[in-house]
């Protein structure tokens, strides 16, 4: 049997996933290709609030991948979809601490958005990591908060890996804010719900769905939240011996994603077998 | 009895105790120039990291209070201090998050400091609250200390009070850094002993000492832990009623500086009191 065969739906994460960096992964490109042969629907997931979804679709087609701007679901279109859902945005004002692509994404849910000093001023703040942080917007939108405004974040990841290092993400800026507001901000990138929420809702149906991901901490987490199967892939920030020494089990690991393709399993599903024979060994 | 009269040396918090802002508390300058008079010694001790001894001496002056640049301990002082008796300094060199006046500190104690990219090399990150923090900065501390830098900051307050409102302080930028490079800093500011040990070396003994602050969670806390009396003044941040709430409990309370000249016992001393009953009271 092959895993593919098990879902009709994936969720799948980018970054260590189908590409580490500006390279795809080993066999990312005959597999995804392979996957919507087979009529399966593909749902790219990044926690990674600094590009729009159409930056990810131009980036994805550069490999060979073909995946349209409906295709991926950011932490920032999530965000924006939540705030949307839950508050009322008639005459209200968003301060965004974030890249130029997370601005976009507030302002078309109907939010006008404050700059500079007026940012004290704001209903909403709305932090996303970008390179351009600077004391003045760590201010402003402390102010805000401080006096009311609702405070949310695309996603806590504390650093990101980039040509030089790992480098520090919104959770690192986002923390700044939080100690000096003395408020939590509402996340919506994995593992938080919230992203998985919005996925839910341009599939059809939650049945026959897996996340793949590379993360035990944000995707795989994830996914067993909202009640979805997980794949775990090690062609990113996972190692096989990191998974026996961690409390969080995904249903499946693979090495690439073409072992989804694979008729002899190469799949090692431990905890699967583990966590199915407990209730059975109880007397 | 006044309460002048136990004790020889005074260490004493400077904003919101003797100004509040850039406007000297009620009494401030005649009681400071009684104390002097009957020889008392006085040390002032700040945790703002944006001024050097010599910038606080000069704001005093200012409000006719006389204090020369020696009378003075900063944040940014005490962590050189610590830094140069515990580290070999020798070919090393620092990046600093932080004013000018904290750069220059540093540079004082003989270690070179690193500027913009070439700050991810350094062998020790000190941070400051500075009013021109950017991501640069936060990129550059999170590799050197991800590289092994040596990572101390000034302190950790988190905001402190200016015009506009409770702005962010030393330990909202602090935060940010510690997140991204999973590491905890050494900070010198009160509460910390390190600033406290700084005044020690100052003073002669630390027989009849009192630290007099307006803040319970610094000054007092920080008094209590080095074993020295402690007088909390209600001229700035901490208020009355906050007192019976709070578990740390000043050793004397006082409205505002021209109590500690006053015959009558204005002061209300009630945990002294209490603290002292408890073991009496034990079968």
């Amino acid at each position: 049997m092959k895993l593919v065969d098990l879902f009709d739906h994936f969720l799948i994460d980018l970054d260590g996933v189908v590409y580490v960096g500006d390279k795809p992964t080993v066999g990312a490109e005959e597999t995804l290709k392979a996957l919507r042969q087979f009529g399966k629907r593909l749902i790219f997931l990044t926690n990674d609030p600094r590009g729009s979804s159409r930056d990810y679709s131009e980036k994805l087609k550069k490999m060979n991948i073909q995946a349209g701007p409906d295709d991926v679901i950011t932490s920032g279109m999530a965000i924006a979809h939540y705030i949307k859902e839950h508050y009322q945005l008639n005459q209200k004002k968003a301060y965004v601490v974030g890249s130029p692509a997370l601005k976009e994404e507030i302002e078309q849910i109907g939010i006008k958005l404050s700059q500079g000093e007026d940012g004290r001023k704001a209903d909403f703040v709305i932090v996303g990591g970008h390179s351009e942080f600077h004391y003045e917007e760590l201010k402003y939108a402390t102010l805000a908060i401080r006096n009311g405004a609702h405070f949310f974040a695309t996603n806590r990841d504390p650093v990101f890996p980039a040509p030089e290092g790992l480098v520090p993400g919104t959770g690192a800026i986002l923390a700044s804010i939080e100690v000096a507001s003395g408020k939590k901000a509402i996340t919506a990138g994995k593992p938080e719900p919230i992203m998985f929420e919005v996925a839910k809702k341009v599939l059809s149906s939650q049945e026959r769905t897996a996340i793949i991901g590379d993360r035990l901490d944000t995707d795989i987490v994830g996914g067993k939240r909202v009640g979805i199967k997980t794949i775990l892939v090690l062609s990113g920030s996972t190692k096989q011996d990191e998974i026996p020494k961690s409390e969080i089990k995904p249903d499946y690991v693979i090495n690439d994603l073409r072992d989804l393709l694979k008729e002899q399993a190469p799949i090692t599903k431990p905890q699967v077998s583990n966590k199915s024979e407990t209730p059975n060994s109880k007397p």
